[in-house]
């Protein structure tokens, strides 16, 4: 078998590992492996699917890169939870990623932020409101720091989110922000600043600070049309 | 080296792995390689990294998985633009996802609903708000394939908003609701219904549609509390 997979030339040995990557990942399925279950050995596993360790070995090694599979001391192969954001953080390459796909991220961007207030409101602590009034107030000290305290201004609102996964995928999100936006005029800011946003959130209600946001990304809505 | 890499065994091996990935991806970076430029072959790339022409086959098949590389004929290796949605797609399996993470994307979800309304306001067409109607008015006569038509509805407002990776966003993270649902009181529905939402699509304005859509979805943010 080792040798009829070396011997198909590298278009059929990719999709070999391809079939591989899925038969093994149906077979954890099938077999209810949970994380912290040790897998079987490379050797089993082959001898269980039918094909070359090599390929096992190939189909394995991506899901340790998905973040599914991490080997310990004296317990060989653990299936885990996975980082679920781990993959995705590799192919977020500005460079690679076609126009299209990067304005749709854009936009993911603009829907979220649009649509944080409701959890904002539910958890946001007093200590919180300071944290960000502070960040808010620096705009007006150090103008040639602009890019740096609009993402920990936004990305302060994303941490009140209580919600981690979250705060991680903007943190994430933030070469194509920031690659998008560099084709776009700078300087744009709408009628509602920072600080005007830290006021809503201090003395107004929610709906307020849902109007206040979109006043805040009207330059990007607008651009949309 | 092919020997050595062997002989580590399992543990050395893959964090061999990861450490041939990290370096061929910034190979690739350094050396400014575009979506649709051929790649060196593996011998090349395995001379120029300075590792085994089997650990090189073994990055590059995680980066086939990822979506940024493929065989295509007479060209070999050729870097192309990643779907971004491939890999996450791979890892979202509720089952071994932890709960703390399931419940961000759930959250996750609210957060994009919510937000969705600018967009929905700026792209939608007649012809889409006639096709909701229709989803909309279908739960009436069919009790029992509220689940489906729950997914139909919600799926269209997505598809309205004209953001295809979005779209296929939603549809991915369709079996982490159902997963995050099945513990909740069933048939749990805010006080505006899905013709409630198409009423104010049609007639009403953005605000309104904002707090309809959270009305909507009240009974997921109480829970949140």
């Amino acid at each position: 078998m080792n040798d009829l997979v070396k011997n198909l030339g590298t278009v059929k040995t990719n999709t070999m590992a391809d079939a591989v990557e899925a038969q093994l990942r149906a077979y954890l399925k099938k077999m209810s492996f949970k994380p912290g279950d040790s897998l079987p050995k490379e050797t089993e596993l082959a001898d269980a699917l039918g094909v070359s360790r090599n390929v096992v070995r190939e189909a394995l090694s991506r899901l340790r890169m998905l973040g599914m599979i991490e080997t310990r001391k004296r317990r060989g192969m653990v299936l885990v939870s996975p980082d679920i954001l781990q993959a995705f953080e590799r192919v977020l390459d500005p460079p690679i990623i076609d126009d299209a796909t990067l304005e749709d991220i854009f936009e993911l961007r603009l829907v979220i932020e649009m649509g944080l207030a409701d959890l904002l409101f539910t958890r946001m602590k007093p200590a919180d409101i300071e944290e960000l009034e502070t960040i808010a107030e620096q705009e007006v000290t150090h103008k040639s720091f602009q890019v740096k305290n609009e993402i920990a201004f936004h990305g302060k609102l994303y941490d009140m989110t209580g919600n981690a996964t979250l705060k991680r995928f903007q943190i994430m999100l933030l070469p194509v922000f920031a690659h998008v936006t560099t084709h776009v005029d700078k300087h744009i800011s709408g009628k509602v600043d920072h600080k005007g946003l830290v006021n809503i959130l201090k003395k107004g209600s929610k709906e307020e600070f849902k109007k206040g946001m979109y006043e805040h990304l009207k330059p990007h809505f607008d651009r949309l049309k």
